[in-house]
């Protein structure tokens, strides 16, 4: 029975989402039972056909634009700009069944279970599967969804060559993708993406709902440590110019920055090459990369300051030069705490254990939230594992991701809901 | 004119030197300057004839052993073990002119110049050349010393594979220097060898002659450690077990037991290698090399438990796993004192700038030093540059060099020379 903010009492069908998304992973099958199905290939569009078959078999009102951004509208007791849910359904080349999928595949397991109930909600309610969130065959991610809110040219992402010297436009004619629909736009009256958390927070914490509160900022940066070659056995310490000792430094520095901000302050060097890369020979070069993230602008910014700081200190405590190259900067998004708080909400009064957290990861909902109330549920991914065929999360945490997703997207379906004064 | 402890006032002849180096490294010339004379090609034997065809022309009774060290001697006014001087013609791929060639040439100059004079020692004089010190075609390093030493076995030496799949002894055979003089053997009286530095002390201190005390003791140890891969945004620092992190501690740990240990502790990682090395992935192996040298046995030990501390510690704080693999292993040399004292109190007399210092590389000397009285005499190397066709000594430094040689191997080759007591 619901309560005076529980908007509906109905609840998905856990079976029939699972059937879906096991379904929908039969097309580009991998190894280990994880999918392909790479932007705008050949798989890609049997997996969009197959959604949009889905979508036409519940009456949605489907519409493609031209970046392929496929969007299924179920008409509400008003007219307006509906409430979106959805997310992506190409994958990496080693991509999991529930990266993406879940989001897609749940927003129409909540369009079945109202329709099966006879519910109409106030406001349209849209599933959405944008083009390209991966990025894996096209640079950059989130294309599909970058476009859709104005961020880029439909144009320039059209154009866009893939690692395989395939053309986006060229792949979107191809597969039978390229839209009438204008894109930009048009702007949902709210967004809300359910996802698989790709970490391993929810499931170390015992937590079965993420209420996510933003995206995390990205900076990345190559560093460059140009020493000089010397004989390990010959020269003294004091006459180094280590590049390999500076690369260390430097692996050192940024987990030191990332333990001392402490936070959501995350700081990894992923990749470190030293040349010529001898055991007997001190390094003349290491070159090495430095991904910083944070939730939060200004702190993210202090642990780029301190990198820097540390850069320069290193340079002249060892004699080296340190150059530096941006290879990526994104600021942080903040999802909307009126949507953040209802999730959460939600999820308690499901019975189920909640805690607000941050995306580590892009999804295409920090590309929505530029222009509508936005917000997304995580579910825990076994092991935090992502990318990857290995990739799993509970099958009774799918269903309490979508149940939540229902609610959610309810309440913000409903024109003058009632709010906690109300109560 | 000599004083009572300088055997003699004789001067070599530094052009001639210069002349004879210049054309041996005519013989496999390589752009920069440089030569490439691999042990046991063609070029090699090129090197191999000139500077037998130079012994013989300086009358010395020349021999090869079994495994192709060429022994040129010289006979003194008693028979017995002759006092022998010399080094190796054999360079690695990228090798300068100095490197070895200057201590077998100097030798040969020696030779000639007490020749010139008339001057006949007691004992008898040896240059010698051994096979394969630089170990770059054939595996190990200082081969033919080591046999001449009776480290190996020349059967063993004679089966060795190189890198391009050849064997030693065919090589030897097809090139015609497979000799009858049986090795091991015969030990000479004493051995000194000059060379120069490959490392930048004794330009850095503007320092004219080393007097080489010993060779370091060296440790090469393989590291891989084992730990998580992870999504480098969506993972938690307290959840993380980066092998990147572990590696960047232990390079950073190696410098540190360097500069604690001081003396001659020198401690290198040179090669480090993370996979799967992407940007946006907290490293799930690191595999590295720490090159630890000390000239004191103990000190290297010390060095090597620090180091072994240091790897228990980190594995438990990161939560990875770290084992160890040993590469290479070999104790300090020190060499006899009276001979380094004697090349010390040499350059002095001379009026150079001479300073004690270890050697940091591998040289035939410390293999004589197992069998008989041994030293060396390092000249300056411009800027630190070995292996490399940039590898240079002025002119007047090798001179320097060649005319300590001279004394000591005069000093040496005195039945009953004086001492400072007697003077």
């Amino acid at each position: 029975m619901p309560g005076p903010l529980d908007p509906i009492s109905l609840n998905v069908d856990g079976d029939r989402l699972l059937a879906r998304l096991r379904a929908l992973a039969e097309i580009g099958p991998i190894d280990g039972g994880g999918s392909c199905r790479l932007a705008l290939t050949d798989t890609d569009k049997g997996g969009r056909d197959l959604v949009v078959t889905w979508m036409r078999d519940l009456d949605l009102e489907v519409s493609i634009d031209g970046i392929g951004n496929v969007v299924g509208v179920r008409a509400g007791r008003t007219d307006g700009p509906p409430v979106m849910t959805g997310s992506h359904i190409d994958t990496v080349a080693t991509g999991g069944i529930y990266d993406g999928n879940l989001g897609v595949l749940a927003g129409l397991e909540v369009i079945e279970t109202l329709a099966g109930a006879g519910v109409v909600t106030d406001r349209p309610l849209a599933v959405a599967f944008f083009t390209n969130e991966e990025g894996s065959r096209f640079p950059p991610d989130m294309m599909g969804s970058l476009c859709y809110v104005g961020g880029m040219a439909v144009e320039e992402a059209l154009a866009t060559e893939g690692i395989d010297g395939a053309i986006v436009g060229d792949e979107l004619d191809r597969i039978g993708y390229r839209g009438a629909r204008p894109c930009p736009g048009p702007f949902p009256h709210a967004f809300v993406e359910l996802h698989v958390e790709q970490g391993p927070v929810l499931e170390e914490e015992g937590v079965t709902i993420g209420a996510v509160e933003g995206v995390q900022g990205i900076s990345w940066t190559e560093v460059t440590v140009t020493g000089q070659s010397n004989h390990a056995g010959t020269t003294p310490m004091r006459l180094r110019h280590d590049a390999g000792r500076v690369a260390g430094e430097i692996v050192v520095a940024v987990r030191g920055i990332a333990d001392n901000l402490g936070g959501d302050q995350v700081g990894t060097v992923g990749s470190l090459r030293l040349h010529p890369d001898l055991v007997n020979v001190v390094a003349a070069t290491a070159t090495l990369t430095v991904d910083l993230r944070n939730t939060d602008e200004d702190r993210l910014q202090e642990a780029e300051r301190r990198m820097g700081d540390e850069l320069e200190r290193l340079a002249a405590d060892e004699g080296v030069e340190i150059t530096t190259r941006v290879l990526a900067r994104f600021e942080p998004v903040t999802f909307d705490p009126t949507v953040v708080d209802f999730v959460e909400a939600t999820a308690e009064r499901l019975g189920h254990r909640v805690r607000r957290l941050p995306s580590g990861a892009g999804h295409d909902a920090q590309m929505l939230a530029r222009v509508c109330p936005t917000g997304m549920i995580f579910v825990p991914s076994v092991a935090g594992i992502s990318h990857n065929p290995a990739e799993h999360t509970e099958p009774a945490d799918l269903t309490a991701g979508a149940d939540v997703l229902l609610r959610t997207l309810v309440h913000l379906a409903t024109i003058d809901p009632p709010t906690q004064e109300d109560s």
